[in-house]
């Protein structure tokens, strides 16, 4: 890591050039060869970061992975407004379904999902990244209940978690491609489900 | 493990018997610690089987893992026939509900799901005890569609996809509850959205 020099550097620089280049050694990490053999020695290594300021910094993989993830949540993209629930929920659906396809990214997704069965601090980072995710797109939900193309009572939470599941599930169960026709069918499905009432609480 | 009077029992039975304690073992293996620590000398020990007969059995952790998918998916329920599409969805979603919230079973099933991100052998496994499972019940659907529940062309696959869907996400992704009312959403969801013609190739 090159070291800058102080007097052209904003506050701060340094530190987040750091926690960038060691939190895209660990996503690589991640995609490459899963939580199992995730090592801070390794990771510090690939970001070409002293191992004393990656330990002192994050102290535990578990941790760091956990930092990825709060990095991943701030990094996605906003929700795009298009003006319909159909519109938005494709919107969503291929955002979703572009970043599973993704080589890297799938790999990393896949990864993350597996640490979190078999360690809670990792299960409950990636519990916090989805719901943030979730909320972000939430406000698609109530604009459409607002103009009265969803049924009032209508949980917006509800609905875009039913437009990821099908994609998580694909993902996760089967071997089978998860292209742009299968991301239009979940934000339709959604869509029917939500105008036949099915997420009103 | 005790050994039977060979004069008394059927062929095959104690094979049966030691395949039946071995994935027993296996599957508590699993359950408590995860896909990553499986040790085919503690399945043996647990099992009370020789650690050689397991050896030349299974070989590997990855092929034990691939026979107790096997085993799971012949042991599972046939499914219900409860004369509607909705009635025997929720039959579907409350079995899978059932199944992944009990916890040795949800344990085992989070920990076959993070073993096949990460290995080849047990991701096909996995994904042949899905696409026998998703089998077992198609044929509801293709029911409705005769009763005229569900549209022409409705691909039974994907209706019985959409309602485990939901229940593996939440699983997956959240710390909510896996609840009698989340199985029978699922259900409404799905049945609303076969009727909306969703599911239609």
């Amino acid at each position: 890591m090159e070291e800058a020099n102080p007097g052209t550097v904003r506050p701060g620089g340094r530190t987040a050039r750091v926690r960038a280049a060691v939190l895209r050694a660990a996503g690589d990490a991640l995609a490459e060869q899963g939580f199992a053999h995730l090592d801070l020695a390794d990771i510090a290594r690939r970001a070409d970061v002293g191992k004393t300021t990656v330990y002192r910094r994050w102290g535990t993989v578990t941790s760091l992975v956990a930092d990825l993830l709060v990095d991943m949540a701030e990094q996605s993209l906003p929700r795009t407004e298009t003006g319909s629930l159909l519109g938005d929920l494709k919107a969503n659906a291929r955002l979703v379904q572009r970043t599973l396809a993704d080589p890297r990214q799938g790999k990393l997704f896949k990864a993350v999902i597996a640490a979190a069965t078999c360690d809670a601090g990792t299960a409950d980072a990636l519990h916090r990244f989805y719901a943030i995710r979730i909320a972000e797109w939430a406000p698609c939900v109530r604009q459409a209940i607002d103009r009265g193309e969803a049924p009032e009572g209508t949980d917006p939470h509800d609905v875009i978690r039913a437009v990821s599941a099908p994609l998580y599930y694909r993902l996760l169960t089967s071997a089978d491609p998860l292209d742009e026709a299968t991301a239009d069918r979940a934000a339709e499905a959604a869509v029917a489900a939500t105008r036949a009432g099915a997420y009103r609480r």
